[in-house]
């Protein structure tokens, strides 16, 4: 899994800072997650190709969020795209696309469907034989889920020596490698783990952002590879977090800490703070393995 | 009257070009003209102070021209905004942005005019004692609006010597500004040319984007200082005007010749061409003063 941090402040975008998107690359998909404004050049100065964006998970209805998803649905048509687009969002985000696409009498070429959320609980939102997604319910001003990637185990890995040896015909390979054993034409069974390898582990990514602290989010998030979590500011402006319904460095830290996650990614910095450091600082302090996303960065899961 | 270019190549943004946005600065006036994506980084970055935007001017309801307006207007609540903001633009533009803000729960704390053009005839849209505003009907895939900026005339400048050596009171300095004679006591009437200078000349802009090739808006460009015109394309595009309602760079020229205009100011640039000079070199067969746009530019008129 790759993870490619397109923006990762809060509120406004700057000359050197971009609101939220994602780009993660799993299995044989690349999903755009969060579509703020100048995303699609986000997507241009990281050098990806985003004709093979097929899928688009919007967390909530804030502009720092998706103000940049009519722009890079229009791009896909001006680019004369075919391939049928998904995106799942917040009841409203249709609305709003397909308002803007009539008054500028340029509906797409491509197919474009909509998945609306409205539900308070987790929902499986996308599946297919190599990940599945879940929603996140969070706690926001606005209705806001975060999502939860997670690669499906691979088939068990072939072991072309112990097959050889037990002159094992090709057409069992598949049936071996989805976990069977073998008799052979003597009756003896082989068991599947002599004839294979584990598969490397499935990795799972969760996405949390805007939300204030909730625990109620920990139980789906247990053992999760890579979290990234909010952290708008840091402890000393935790009064803030009431109101605005966002988290600090400490709170997301915590959630890490229960989720007993991998790692922590933190991201939508206030860009009030003259360094982003601090947030790390913050976290370290309840929980070891943190990282900070940037702009342009890329973490491997 | 400055005019800075945030924005002029055609379709969709990239990292070094953006769509169409310029700001006047006329008069005590900042207006903001089109607002394509990425328009308030732009405005950042060429330290433009945008608070002093209050009237903004979308031409028509294609991205590349007004997605940026709903992050500019939701930016402004952010900042704290007070000051009313004016929108002028095509029926619908008002839709757009107040769907948006209800899906996000954002209503601004600042009052929000729109003013929602509909008229196939120029319009005076605004207008106070310094400077007028008139809609310049363009033909183009959707409706759109150029748009003509003018300046009034200012008061004539009071020629200190003059008033000082008839004896003239000051409380006459006013009227004698907006050109009255002056009888003195002894009955002699002082022309108001023995006592005032000229003023300088009011000047105009004309912004027109996008548009096909259409001799309508001469009559209305008559003597305007400084004409953007549209140039899509070059002439050996030209059999893509008509589907996409365009111009050339030979057609704007066309354009400011019979228009007589001052200069003409070219963009609104397909990014098929390795360089924007070919469109100055194109335009200068037919007229003479012809400078190109480019994002970051200022031009003086």
């Amino acid at each position: 899994m790759k993870l490619t941090i397109l923006g990762c402040y809060a509120a406004t975008p700057r000359s050197m800072t971009n609101p939220t998107s994602q780009v993660l690359e799993i299995k044989n998909h690349m999903f755009l997650i969060d579509c703020g404004e100048g995303t699609q050049v986000q997507l241009r100065k990281n050098k990806l190709r985003f004709s093979k964006i097929n899928h688009v998970f919007i967390s909530h209805l804030h502009g720092d969020h998706f103000y940049g998803l009519i722009g890079l649905i229009s791009t896909f048509s001006l680019l004369n795209r075919q391939t049928d687009l998904y995106v799942y969002g917040p009841k409203g985000v249709k609305e709003i696309i397909l308002l803007q696409l009539k008054l500028s009498n340029s509906w797409t070429g491509y197919n474009l469907y909509f998945h609306e959320l409205e539900s308070e609980e987790p929902q499986v939102i996308f599946e297919d034989d190599k990940v599945k997604v879940t929603t996140l319910p969070l706690k926001h001003r606005v209705y806001t889920n975060g999502f939860l990637f997670e690669e499906k185990p691979d088939l068990r890995k072939l072991n072309p020596d112990a097959v050889k040896r037990y002159g094992i015909e090709t057409c069992y390979y598949h049936k071996i490698k989805q976990g069977s054993d073998i008799t052979l034409d003597n009756g003896t069974v082989i068991p599947n783990t002599e004839l294979t390898f584990n598969p490397p582990a499935p990795k799972s990514y969760a996405f949390c952002s805007d939300t204030m602290y909730t625990e109620d989010i920990v139980p789906l998030l247990q053992n999760v590879d890579a979290l990234y979590h909010e952290s708008t500011f840091l402890e000393s402006e935790k009064h803030l977090c009431e109101r605005t319904m966002h988290a600090t460095a400490m709170q997301a830290a915590s959630i890490a800490v229960q989720a007993n996650a991998g790692q922590l990614i933190l991201g939508h910095f206030s860009t009030r703070y003259d360094s982003i450091e601090y947030f790390k600082q913050e976290a370290k302090t309840v929980f070891s393995n943190v990282v900070l996303a940037d702009d342009g960065k890329v973490f491997e899961i």
